[in-house]
Order: structure tokens, then sequence, then C-alpha cells
């Protein structure tokens, strides 16, 4: 039994069928679909009195030669999730991408999840002796109703997909493996928590509602079922877009450069791969992901003007030091009226900057994360060992390739910039982000494992 | 130095002056507000053209006979905390109340904060060389331009405040310890986390922002600093408001009955303290809090159709079991074509119902939570130990006396609810919440330390 239940859209002035979310259901819900499709409707009209709905019902393509919640416009919420295969067989992991994909276009869509979970065996006992009627799962529901909420989807692959530590060929793709998708260096001061980094598979939702990032993530976990299990999940999120560069927990704007919101003009230069390394990543990119803990309580204490000699910028209106706006260009041979530099030599947006880097930009796409508060031990004095903040950034940083990116930029940082006092590297992994799917049937992955 | 710098409002069609933070800076910034107050305004003048700023814009009242955060609204962001108390003085507690409370309305109106952190003894070392300079502190910006965005901070006080662990009295009020702030029995299947329970102190704060509610608890934490040290927090989220009751992460309507969302007519029978106990408790209520993670994964095994045999309910329209409109009242007398209940014995919906409780009933104001994939045992077969998502629902229940609304009812529903095989208490609380504070001079708490 199937049942097209288009939602009521009330008068919220959107273009007829965008954004809406509708429901296919495949059998189990015989009481409510009968309720609703019997003209009563009670549970599917009163949602059109609604109050987000405007800012819900955007769509983001999912479709494309390059994979979308790269240059996308970062979303309100997201939800990083790793995956570790459990099969030696290329064709699970294809099978898998091409059930992942068809789901990802749903959702990304709007649409409910009509991909069934995969039969399990382990699946056993009472409490699963209905888990067998797999077709009436498809979806979980916690986001019916929601919008698209302008959900992507980013999906990419780790060297360990490749290669296993051991140097073993798991899949039979050893060959294919991206010089460019390569082992970071210990840099100074990380404190790298393994079961929070690394992984086989990765999975970038990106969305304007909380709810729908995390449906995204559980979605797909529960149709990769026995091929793949999750590995971690992190979350994130932005403030509310106010027009301006947002904020990030520090206070200061953060993104102003090296930012998916002013993307460089060049990007077959400085984000997708091309010719240089293996055809089947043409389109790609390489994702350098990096939980950076921020100390703070002891940040709150620093007098503003001493964060603004750290940051080099003003902290409220974001402008270089010495400099007026937001925008103006970084001038970093500029004297201040003690004749020493303007920006310290020392200070973060000095030691990011395009020209101090031989000219390697990141396209920087962050979010705020705050898992609570739990005890640490600081890189620096005085060394206490109390609750703190399990609170920062989330790095997501694309690029062409992080060998001339990433790694030489932050290995300057992590022993230079004043603001490695503040900041901790807790989790770290770099993902291989095969192209986009071009289309239906089309599905990401297949130029590696089709 | 101070400068009061009026945000440009744009054309919202908000009210003149309404839900505008502005920023009362007082020394530090001095580059940044020559920069705007010289008519520049750059960084200010950009968040004008704000995507969001209508919903950020509006306010909820701080001052009243009751706390605000019970009753009002949910917001969409959550970030509850509790603290422990360093002192046994009762005039230092007396003086952050009086703090907290200034601080809580400077925010709560859009404001940025004015009151400075205490001088800290544990402010040595390189690190906190302008630590002194602590006007220049006063907020830490990363909420700035945001808004109120419906910010309610609402405190409660612990137990251990009263008496600790070994029955001492910490601070010479012991005689003021309500009965109704009882010690909840072990619930069967209970998993408490204790560094995640309890505490002296509680905070929740809420709003429509996930940066705006940090920054409240940020700030009341750091002019706390010697005083009060978090203890725990834990962060919530609701789907964003389509107008209807919100779905939970197990995908049902949460909050159709027993719910801020429709509180009961008799608030003073059934949620605000009144003559029954001490005389500073009158005006206040009673938080029992407990973090319930659900066995998402499991859930999603089972057909529809048996999860709202589970809840009673059905998934799509919210409808109770047998009825066709989310708000029909509960028949639990209603017999399916089996000869049945249409409503099993077993349900969740059934045995939280008021009329199966002596007319109890709990003013709840639930989030989800989702604090990634942990291991963890299970309570039921087939017991895997596997990673699981640590997600779930935060129980926020507010009444006049635990002993006779959540404690009873829990009791039975630990024990029978079909409900309990996929849900796990894994933090617990209960706070006394003293009545508001009615106006500039008044504080949370003058009734108990004035």
């Amino acid at each position: 039994m199937t049942a097209e239940i288009p939602e009521v859209s009330g008068d919220t002035g959107r273009e007829p069928g965008l954004g809406r979310r509708s429901l296919l259901l495949r059998g189990g819900l015989a009481v409510g679909v009968g309720a609703v499709a019997g003209g009563l409707g009670v549970g599917v009209a009163e949602r059109a009195s609604a109050a987000d709905t405007d800012s819900l019902s955007a769509t983001e393509p999912f479709w494309g030669a390059h994979q979308s919640g790269i240059v996308t416009n970062t979303q309100q919420h997201t939800v990083l999730a790793a995956f570790d295969l459990n099969t030696s067989e290329k064709s699970d992991v294809a099978t898998l991408l091409k059930s992942w994909t068809q789901l990802a276009a749903e959702i990304a869509a709007g649409q409910t999840v009509t991909v069934p979970i995969y039969a399990s065996t382990s699946a056993t006992g009472d409490a699963y002796a209905d888990a067998t009627d797999a077709s009436t799962t498809d979806d979980s529901l916690e986001a019916y109703g929601l919008g698209p909420a302008r959900l992507t989807l980013t999906v990419g692959f780790g060297r360990s997909m490749f290669v296993d530590s051991s140097g073993a060929d798991r899949l039979g793709i050893s060959h294919q493996l991206p010089a460019a998708l390569a082992v970071l260096p210990h840099f100074s001061g990380d404190q790298l928590t393994a079961a929070d980094s690394d992984g086989d598979l990765y999975l970038q939702a990106c969305a304007d509602d909380p709810q729908v990032a995390f449906h995204a993530v559980r979605s797909i976990a529960r149709i990769a079922q026995d091929v793949a299990t999750l590995r971690w999940t992190q979350l994130g999120f932005s403030p509310s877009n106010t027009g301006g560069t947002p904020r990030n927990l520090m206070g200061f704007k953060d993104g102003t450069i090296n930012s998916n919101a002013h993307p460089p003009t060049d990007l077959d230069t400085v984000l997708w791969a091309g010719s240089e390394g293996p055809a089947w990543m043409r389109g790609g990119s390489y994702l350098v992901y990096r939980r950076i803990r921020m100390a703070l309580e002891h940040w709150d204490r620093l007098a503003p003007t001493q964060q603004e000699q750290v940051i080099g910028r003003q902290k409220l209106n974001g402008a270089p030091l010495g400099a007026s706006s937001e925008f103006d260009a970084l001038d970093l041979t500029a004297k201040g009226s003690n004749g020493q530099p303007a920006i310290p030599t020392t200070a973060h947006v000095r030691l990011a900057a395009p020209q101090e880097n031989d000219g390697a930009v990141i396209v920087r796409r962050a979010f705020s994360y705050n898992n609570g508060t739990t005890p640490f031990v600081e890189r620096w004095p005085p060394w206490r060992q109390a609750l703190e903040y399990d609170a920062g950034l989330l790095f997501l940083g694309y690029q062409k390739d992080p060998r001339t990116a990433f790694v030489p930029m932050f290995t300057k940082m992590a022993e230079y910039d004043a603001l490695a006092q503040f900041t901790t590297h807790t989790a770290s992994a770099v993902f291989a982000i095969p192209p986009g799917a071009t289309g239906p049937g089309d599905w990401v992955g297949r130029t590696l494992f089709g």
C-alpha cells in the first residue's frame, strides 16, 4: 500500500510543490493514513500555521558536478558522522553508496525516506519480532513536516578505506589511493582522541533545523546497518543568520577570509581536484576536519584589547588592526604608533593569510560546537585541572591538496600562533570528497566503485 | 569610558527600542568603539540586513511573580547547567544571586553584560596578566548582534545546598529545606551518571538561538568564578516551530498533554508552591530533570504499528488509538475490534494520563538532546554492546510537589510502561525553583537569602 499525501501549504507565498515534505508511506501506518486520507487531516493541516515555514521550505540542489555542502552557504546546524566498514567486498560498498545517494536525494528534496533498511543478522530476540517487516520502517518520521531546511549531505572516503593500519589493501582499491589523502603529521599541541577521529566513510549533514540534520545521519546510518557502523558523530551550530559574518565562541567574527561565505574565484585552482590526481577524484575535494577546543574560561579573562592582539582584528567590527572595516585588506607591513607591526607577528590572521602561505587558500566551513563540560588538562600555565567547557570550533577545511594548504599553514600556526595558547585540537580526520552525482541513476562514489 | 551604541534596526517592522541588543562598553575596546562611534559603523550596520532578525528580536519578560522559562512557550534551544558551591557563607550566595539576577535581566532584554567578574584567587600566571582589568571583559560578545531571541533564565536550588551528603547544614539554611525538595527513589532501570546529575544551583537558559543560550550560561558561570563552579551542562533542542506539537526523536508528537504548550488552568493547584511549604517558596515550583536516552537503533526496527501500541497514539497525526484527532480525549475504556483495550494497558499515554494518576499533572518542558555516539549496554535483550546514539529527551517536569506527581507517576511507568524497553534514564536532578524577582532591586533567591 502506498499513499501520497501532499501537505497543506497554507498562505506562505511559496511556489507550489517547492519545499514541501510529502509523505510516501509504504504500509504499516494504516490507522494514521486512514484518518488523514479520509479527509480529517488534523495532524497535517495544523502545521500549515507554520511560524518558521519559509526558512524551512528552501532546498539546496543535491545533484551536480560537485557535492553540495562545500561552497553552499553555511546552514545553522550540522551533524558530522564517520563510519567504519565491516566488509571486504567492494560490491557491498557500491551497494551502500547507491542506497545512500538515493536516500540523500530524497531527503534533500524534502521527501520522506523510501529506501528500506538492510536485513540485519543481529536482529534477533523478542524486541525485533517485527523487524522483518522492514518496509514499514523506512522513515523514522521525526523530521516529518519540517521541510528540507536547506539540507545538504556530503560523503567522503577516509584513507583507512584504501589501506588499513597494517598497509593491507582492504577492498582492492589501494592503487586508487590519492596522494593528497595524506596522513597528517603530529602538530605541536595536538591532543587527539582516536575514538572521535578518522573513519572509513564520512557523512556531513547540514541543515537549518537540528532535527532535520540528525534525521539525515540517522537515516543514512540505519540503512547501512551491517555494512558500516557509526564510529563517531559530532554536532555543530552557527548563530542565527543576521546578515553579517557570524561570531565564533571567542566573540570574534569568524570567516571573513578563507571561508565558504566568500569563496575565492579560482575554485579549480584551490578547491576542486583536477588532473593532478586519480581520475575518479576529478571535481572532488579534500576535507581536513579538526575539532578545536577553546579555553573559553581563560579567554574570557583576557582583556579584549589583548584578545585583539591575539587575533589581529578588532573584536567589535572585525576590521584588521590598523584598518577600519571588516573587509579591508590585511596590511601586514603597517606599523602602529609604537613602531611595532599593527598586526602582531604572532597574530592569527597574519599566520593564516594567503600572502603568508604561498597563496594557499582553504575554503573553511566552520561551526561552533558545545559538548558540555569535562575535566581537562591545559596546554599552558597554570595547568588547572578543573571542569572546562568542551566547546569551540569545528574546522572543516576544503582544499585541492592538504599537503600544500592545511599542512604547511597549520604547522606554522601550531608553533607560532598566539591563539594556540587558547585552543587545543582534540579530533582530526582527512577525507577525500568525491565528485557529485550528476542526476538520478548516478551515485556518489561511482567513479571509484562503479 | 562608556559608549552607548544603538544598533541600526533596518526595516523589520519592529517596535522601536524593542529587541535590540545595545552595546554598553566599559573600556577596553577603544579601537573598535572609535571606528563605530566615529560614524563608520560597518560592523554594526551590515547586520541590519537581518535574515532572521524578526524571530530574534522578541523578548520574554524577566521580572514577575514567577520565574520565566516554566510556562513560557518552549524555545528552540536550551543549555542546562548545574553548579557546585565553594563557600560556606550564606552572604556569598546572596551576593552571587544578586549579580545573577542583574545579569539575567540585562541579557534577557537583549543588552550586553555589565556585571563584572569576580577577582579570582586562581587567576595567576602569565596567561592572566590582564585579568585584573576585569571591567574590560564584562561581555564575551559572541551573542552580540543576535538579539534577545526570547531568552529566559531560570534559577533553582538543589537539596545539597541545604544539607550536604553527610546531613550537615552547609549554609545555615537547613531549616528552610522544603519537604517537596525530595530525594528521588531509585526507579526500575535507572542508570544514572552522578557527574551529570544533581548540583547545588541550577540554571536553565532557553532561547531561539543556540549561541544566545550558551552565552547566557557562560556569562553566569564567569561572574560566579570562585563562589560556584560548573558541575555539568547539557544542551537540548526542539525542532523548528511549524505551528503544531513538535515531534521527539522517536518520531511521535511530544507534549499533547502534560505540557507547557497546553498548561492546565489550575496552575496554583498543580504548579506553583503555596502555603503548604516554606514561605520563601510561595510562587515557586519544583523541577524534576531526567535525561532519557532512547534506544533509537532498536526503535527504528520496530514497525510503526507496534510503536503506536507502545505509545498509545497514532504516529502520523498524534491521535489517541481509537480516536481521530490529536486533541481528542483519551478514552481508556474503548475496545478495539479484537475486544482488547484500544489503548493497551502498558501504553505510555495510559500510564501518564492524569486520570490514571489521581489527577496528577506535570507541566513538561521537553527538549531533544544529542550527545553523539557512545558505547552502551542495553537494558533489554539482545544486550548488544555497540556504539549507540547518546540521544533522546531532556524531561523538565515542573510541579507543585514531586512526591505526589512525578514520583508515583514514574514509579508505575518505570515498571509497566512499554516505552521503558526503549528508554534509559541516565541523569537526574530535583531543584526548588524559587519565585521570580518582581522588578529592579529585587533578586531571585531574596526570599531565602535576603
